[in-house]
């Protein structure tokens, strides 16, 4: 008797693609960062506040993943930069082949930053390699301080962990202590940045992150 | 050639395993709603709310759903109700043979309300029928106005719609009459409440319609 388990073919298939996604994105010079979070997190308002503010420096695509709208693309295009849009429809996440086939459309040839913006889910998407550079997690401080002991993979599978939205952290009860132990407690090597896009607090070292990591790619 | 759909033979299994829930919950004038929801749009806190407002008049069991941690389940359990906590792992959904396996671990005889509190995620738990009399999707005001058209599914099989967290309106720049006019697009059939656990504000409303419900179903 031969079992076959779908979800293990389908994730090596997956992985096989990203392992090509990731070597040419290298060789063209794009840091290629895969965002995951909570709908509702604020990735796209993180997202085109980081390109207004970075654009003149460093050449910047998007790939948008949503199950359904374009209305994240058309907020990333008013900035100016090559956006595309992935509707997954019955999809949780964005996997590789479908990034491999918006880089095609993209045309996008290096170097720069490419920003990939998942699916809003805490799930599905830690289990995609899209052949990003690495994962960064989303958690807005509205969420509450479990979300990596309750997501675990997301936070685990992730370099980065972006607080967002820390301008209404007066008029919340997050225990932010909390929320940093649970992080630390699922990854140890997260690197954690605290943020507010509306109000621009914390975007300085965020910025310094993407900077750096680009120059340590492009030197 | 024989080709199997996995997800479809998956769903229709899990139609079977809900239609019998939700005829055995019937004879015992147990009225299940089953919470959708991004992950940290407030399901647990408005749970505990309405069952500490609620308990002394009806009797309600929950059951919890999570990737993992009892988190929930511990604030649930707090409020002195009955509450099974299942750890869905890597599945982003519950689905109605573990809701059927809960039901027998809970006990719960009736008639009373049962909640239903499914895995943070707006894409998974839209497809699944755990034998629930009404799906409610959840959105917090943080969320933006258009989580109804990206995720229609989650709205467009829910009956109800709460808006909660409404104490934030005056630290956000919300645009509601967008966000209702994106969920009647969706569903014109939504009844929609606007409450915040931490304020009181709306509660009423809220209340008035589970114990209307409820008294239909046990007159």
């Amino acid at each position: 008797m031969k079992i076959i388990d779908v979800k293990k073919d389908v994730l090596s298939k997956n992985d096989e693609i990203a392992a090509g996604i990731r070597g040419k994105l290298k060789d063209k010079g794009i840091l290629a960062l895969n965002f995951i979070s909570s709908p509702g997190s604020g990735k796209t308002t993180l997202l085109v506040k980081t390109i207004e503010d970075l654009k003149s420096r460093i050449p910047i695509a998007v790939i948008e993943g949503d199950q359904q709208t374009d209305n994240d693309a058309k907020r990333i295009a008013a900035t100016g930069v090559p956006v595309i849009q992935i509707n997954t429809q019955s999809s949780c996440h964005l996997d590789a082949a479908m990034v491999e086939g918006a880089l095609e459309k993209l045309g996008f040839v290096g170097p720069g930053l490419l920003f990939i913006e998942n699916v809003g889910n805490l799930v599905c998407p830690a289990s995609y390699d899209l052949g990003e550079e690495m994962k960064v997690a989303l958690v807005s401080v509205t969420e509450g301080e479990d979300k990596p002991v309750k997501y675990p993979k997301a936070f685990r599978s992730s370099s980065a962990m972006v607080i967002t939205k820390t301008d209404l952290l007066p008029h919340l009860d997050l225990d932010m202590a909390r929320l940093l132990d649970y992080s630390t407690k699922v990854n140890p090597a997260l690197k954690v940045f605290h943020l507010s896009a509306k109000s621009g607090d914390g975007l300085d070292d965020w910025y310094g992150f993407l900077l750096s990591m680009y120059h340590s790619l492009n030197p």
